[in-house]
């Protein structure tokens, strides 16, 4: 059953990449300015910044930190590389607990030629080696399943079926899951695997946009939500059946988009927001 | 387990699409020449031909006719759409037996905005609509699982676990798979559902191509086998393993190889087949 439509944008977040062109400073204040409560940040979004103070000129704007986007790459043809990827996922839990955010967003990696099934192991490897460090920082640690065209280069992660057997191997309550519409949506066991993550109290985080019929870049040509043919309302109704009570992020890259004026775009998110989601 | 290398040509057929500047005869002609055993007709291939005579031209130059490519697109918005997708593939079954085909493969279709699964449902229903007429005429009908890349608008069968589904419920020894490693190699369950098609004798066909990390079209840039990051041999050996015994069919979809010398791709393909699969 669909989701009954969004009346306001209390539940609304924006990731900083979403308006890549706007630094962190001025997708703040826009961002609070147009009403929207939420703001997952990316750790480019950060460079040069004193991440606790990011932190509070965020809130002090009346917005949200949702999420640090992102952490993840664990798999790497070599033991060192691995070890490296650890260290980085570290430091991005430090820097979440600096900023604020509750959880990072981890894209798991994979290394073209490498068997999957060994990414898959590294990846698992990698999650169990720094899950004590999120406790101990309160930050948890959310598995984003990849759409399968990403298996060769960017996650071997490719469904919310692995990533819950990730979580039920490592079983910490700080690691769990980010779905994101785009990766996940022709899933045919979708509604069900959404309910297991809400029994399984993994479901972390929400992310939305739209798949678009003709693709013109095979990462940065999302569609606006209502765009493409994800149906949204339908899996936001899945998702909320399953307990989930977070922000709906935005999350889309898009040469398009950012090559536009970013108030006009931030203007048709919140109007796809409320039509679409 | 990796297959042994191959070390002849008895078991590689080509698909007529793969050299597709070619007019069946020229590819007959070639292909023969070359020692290729096995020939996939493309319907578009076969146009403007009487298909028995085309069946007995193949069968005269050494060649086994090993499918024919496509029926399939069982999906659309209204019932007459649905009825004209059945009447298509009725043909399509004839002109298999005509020419000698021992099955179809079948894109199964995917109407964009429809949901996905509304079309699962139009497919199965479309397939059990011809499974009789497919066992008449003594030809099987091959569910080739597209890769979720394409399920927007080309099938809403996704992986080898959706299209086993439907041959469970149809439940004809007519109906089976066609795998393509290009649109299942990402499944982390992919060697236990090549299994599982050995032990439901569900296994009718096995396409070789490779996936190329930059693709330049999400439709015509495949990869030539070893271009890309298939275990080709590994996948090759989980098929054995179920017992396939028949030909290894060379699908490539490529802007960039139909633009070159055709007799020079054949001669690649050759090497490639030898040397990656």
């Amino acid at each position: 059953m669909n989701a009954a439509p969004l009346t306001d944008f209390s539940r609304l977040c924006v990731h900083t990449i979403t308006t890549k062109p706007w630094p962190l400073a001025e997708a703040v204040k826009h961002y609070a300015a147009a009403g929207v409560k939420g703001i997952t940040v990316w750790r480019q979004a950060l460079e040069g910044l004193d991440p606790a103070a990011a932190g509070r000129m965020i809130r002090e704007q009346g917005l949200t930190v949702v999420s640090l986007c992102r952490g993840g790459f664990f798999t790497a043809a070599t033991a060192a590389g691995r070890r490296e990827a650890v260290s980085d996922n570290l430091r991005c839990i430090e820097l979440a607990a600096a900023v604020g955010a509750p959880h990072i967003v981890l894209v798991c990696g994979a290394v073209p030629g490498q068997p999957l099934a060994e990414s898959r192991r590294q990846i698992a490897e990698g999650i169990a080696a720094i899950a004590p460090a999120a406790a101990a920082a309160g930050v948890r640690l959310a598995i984003e399943p990849l759409h399968p065209i990403y298996a060769a280069d960017r996650s071997a992660i490719n469904t919310i079926s692995q990533a819950r057997a990730i979580c039920r191997q490592i079983a910490s309550p700080w690691v769990g899951l980010a779905l994101d519409v785009y990766h996940i949506w022709w899933d045919d066991a979708l509604e069900q695997e959404i309910a297991a993550c809400g029994r399984e109290k993994s479901l972390f985080a929400f992310h939305v946009c739209d798949w678009k019929l003709t693709m013109l870049d095979p990462l940065n040509d999302r569609g606006l939500m209502g765009e493409g043919c994800i149906p949204l309302r339908q899996i936001r109704g899945w998702v909320e059946a399953a307990g989930f009570a977070g922000f709906h992020e935005v999350e889309i890259f898009s040469n398009l988009y950012w090559a536009g004026d970013q108030h006009a775009f931030l203007a048709r998110i919140q109007e796809a927001y409320l039509g679409s989601v």
